[in-house]
Order: C-alpha cells, then sequence, then structure tokens
C-alpha cells in the first residue's frame, strides 16, 4: 500500500475544536495509509496532547502541517470537496463517498491533488469554505439524526478511498472445496450406515430422503478435510457410544 | 430511510471495553439508520454514563439490548459475519464490507436476519466468536498501521450498509447548464467586444484565440444564470472603471 500514499488525497480539517477529534481523524487515516493531513486555525491551539494521545501512535498526526488560513492550507491543491449534511443554497453539484473519491482517483491519476475538506465540530463548513469546493460530499445520514462526529465523517472517507482495493493480504486462502467425487463418497458412506441402521422407512420414501439429505451438504463451500471429518463422524456414529476414541487412537 | 431501518443488520459489541466506544457505536449506527444494537458482557456493566455522554441522543443506545452470551444475543439471526484485520488459521470466506453488505442485502431481502459482530478493543475477536460467523469482514486497513477503533469499524460498516442510496434529499438540485445557445451567445458577445478593444492581435491568430477562449467556458456546468452573469461582466467592463455601478441601477 506505500507505493500509493502518495497518491491519496489530502485531507483538510477546519477550525476543529477538540484535540481528541483531530487525534481520531489521524488514527483512523492512517488505518487507511492517508498521509497528508492539514489543521487550519485549530481552537486549542498545537501542539495539542489531547491530538496525540487520540491518535495511538499515528505518523500521521506527527506530520500533520497547521495552518492559519484555509487559502495557505490547499494552495497547492487543484481541486478541493466540501462535506457536508446541510443542503446549502448553492450551485454545486452534491456526491456521495464513493462518488467523490472516484473522481478524485481520476483526477490524482492524472497528476492532480485533491482535498476533502471537514468543517468544525458544531457549526459545519462556513459557506465561504463550500463556495471554494469544486463539490459537495454528503453522506446518506438519516434526516432524523444527522450529527455525524467529525471523526467520523474522516473515517467513512478514508475507508471509501481504500474501498476497492479488497481485503488484506495474509489470509488463508479458503481451502479448495472437495471434488463432486468426494462429495459422492459421503453421500454414499451416509447412505449405506444409515440403510443398514434401519433409518429408511417406510422404504419407498429412501429415494426422497436420501435427496433431502444429499442436500444439505450440496449447497456449497464443503472442503475436502471436511469431508474426511464427516466420514469419521459417521464411522464413529456407527461403532456405538463411547467406541469413537478407540477406533482414533489406531 | 424510516420505512427500511427494520431491514438493516443487526450490530453486535462482543465483550467492549469503553462506554466511549459503545457510545459512538449507537451514535453512527443512529446516523446511517442502523436501530439494533446488541451488547455481549460490558466489562464496565450496564448502564454505563460515558456510553450515553457518547452516544449524543442516539435512540440506538436507549434501544440496545445486553445479553450475558453471545449465544442469547444471536439466537434470532440467520448469518453472522466477524470482523477482523488479523488473519486466523481458520477456513472462511474473507469479505470487504462493500461485498458483505450487498450479501446482507440480499438475505434481509429474502426474510433472514443479518448480525455483524464486532470483537474487544485489545484482543478483538475470540476464535470461539469468529468459528460462529458464516464469513469473515476484513477492512483494507494499512498492514503498518492496523489498529482501527472500535466505533470507527462500526462506523465504516454502518456507512458501507446505506452507501449506495444516493445523496441526501434536500439538496437544491444543480440548475439546468446553459444551452448551446446561449453559450454561443456569450462566446459572440465577448469576441465583439475584445475585437473592438484591439484584443485580437497579430489578426492571423484570432481564430486560435477564439478557440482558447471558448475552450474555457465549454468545459461544462456553465448555467444559464453563469451565462447572464458573465455577458453582465462583460458589458461592465467595457463600460469602463467606476461606471458598472450607474448601469446596474438603471
Amino acid at each position: 500500500m506505500v507505493d500509493t500514499m502518495d497518491q491519496a488525497p489530502v485531507f483538510i480539517l477546519c477550525r476543529p475544536q477538540l484535540g481528541e477529534n483531530i487525534g481520531a481523524c489521524a488514527r483512523v487515516m492512517g488505518n487507511f495509509a492517508i498521509a497528508d493531513l492539514r489543521i487550519v486555525a485549530p481552537r486549542d491551539g498545537w501542539p495539542n496532547p489531547a491530538a496525540e494521545t487520540m491518535a495511538a501512535g499515528s505518523a500521521v498526526l506527527t506530520n500533520a502541517r497547521v495552518f492559519e488560513t484555509l487559502e495557505e492550507a490547499v494552495a497547492d491543491c487543484h481541486m478541493l470537496y466540501a462535506t457536508t449534511g446541510t443542503p446549502r443554497h448553492m450551485i454545486k453539484p452534491v456526491m456521495t463517498g464513493r462518488e467523490a473519491m472516484g473522481e478524485i482517483r481520476g483526477a490524482l491519476a492524472g497528476g492532480r491533488r485533491a482535498g476533502v475538506m471537514f468543517g468544525a465540530e458544531k457549526s459545519g463548513h462556513s459557506n465561504e469554505e463550500i463556495a471554494r469546493a469544486r463539490a459537495v460530499i454528503s453522506l446518506p445520514v438519516d434526516p432524523e439524526f444527522t450529527s455525524l462526529n467529525l471523526a467520523m465523517a474522516c473515517g467513512v472517507l478514508a475507508h471509501e478511498w481504500r474501498a476497492d482495493e479488497g481485503v488484506p493480504q495474509g489470509w488463508s486462502p479458503m481451502e479448495a472445496p472437495a471434488s463432486q467425487g468426494e462429495l459422492d463418497g459421503l453421500y454414499g458412506h451416509l447412505h449405506d450406515e444409515l440403510d443398514r441402521a434401519g433409518f429408511f422407512y417406510p422404504p419407498e420414501k429412501t429415494p426422497l430422503m436420501t435427496q433431502n439429505l444429499i442436500n444439505i451438504f450440496a449447497r456449497g463451500g464443503v472442503t475436502s478435510q471436511e469431508v474426511r471429518t464427516l466420514r469419521g463422524a459417521i464411522k464413529a456414529l456407527t461403532l456405538g457410544r463411547g467406541k469413537a476414541r478407540i477406533v482414533r487412537e489406531d
């Protein structure tokens, strides 16, 4: 992921109030490898110990830059986005986070720098800040409860930036599913033992009962190892209670 | 959005430690209209004043239910997802948030109830909790900085649940773009006034200079009102300094 870090959008916090929120923004930006945090006129000055605590060691906070004005903070950006849930009387495209991140991806690939701005906690963006933006990002919040925490808005958009990258490396791939031959071996084994035990009664219902049993395993996802486990379980059951352990020690 | 609230996944916090995180989860669930929060064995008991403070009035916290065991909490769910960034030696499908939410949407439409589980802050999910899940959700975090805050993980997935819904209602639609006739009127007006002012020099470059000017406005997005504003600006400029105000008062 490191090779794409310079290719991420810039996040700009406009007049943030709580150090806790600044730190939480830096932490979640680090989680999703968005490196460039710019802070405009933080209410409680800078540095801010509460921000450091909440950043949980994120290098994004260490490298954050503080500016007195928004103009200075975004001078090198080619396109700006404002985030707000509050409609304004302004002619401006309105995008979901997904749409905006798609557009930013294209712009960055073309060598441009894109900035995503976040307004202050209580008041949100000023109209002057929004006017500067090429578009507004508005998240699909419940109109009955729109008050999204500042760091949460950063987090949602930070994840949205990476959301198309798929799952992280390091997970063992799913084991190969059992072949149809292995499954048929299981079905035959189960059928034979159940038949021996008198399970299929009345006899004319045998085909339907067999089909229902097969259906349980046929839905997919049973692996070769799991077929072996199931066949071991059938074998143990046929030997009767208390004898399985002896068999498994053979 | 209210009519789909019952159609959202259930979020289950397994052994959460900090009331602040429980409250922040409830708040962001409320933001994205996910109503059903279940809390399994919260470390600091229940109710928890820190949770109430951070929930910022979210009804999700008021309606949250507390259980002693995960078994009780998820007994009515038909499919469970565990969230973790830490690979385990377990045979289990691994999905992005987007993939999982797509699958859950289909399951809910089919009348099933889906639960998304979140592990404790420090340790994450136990292997026993993960084993119960149909699949693991793993977010595309930077392998160098995987420590995602519990509430942030809830928030990212809560947003992912709604992310396809588009922008909220209430924004004025973009004003209609100017017609090509209006734009051509602007181009002609601008060309005539610049020609009168001696802008096109040398004369043989006039076509190229005109083309370059047109290009600035042809990229799209200029509205009818903006065409009128630009034509007013041209008119004002041709009248010379200080006279525009008088004209506008006419």
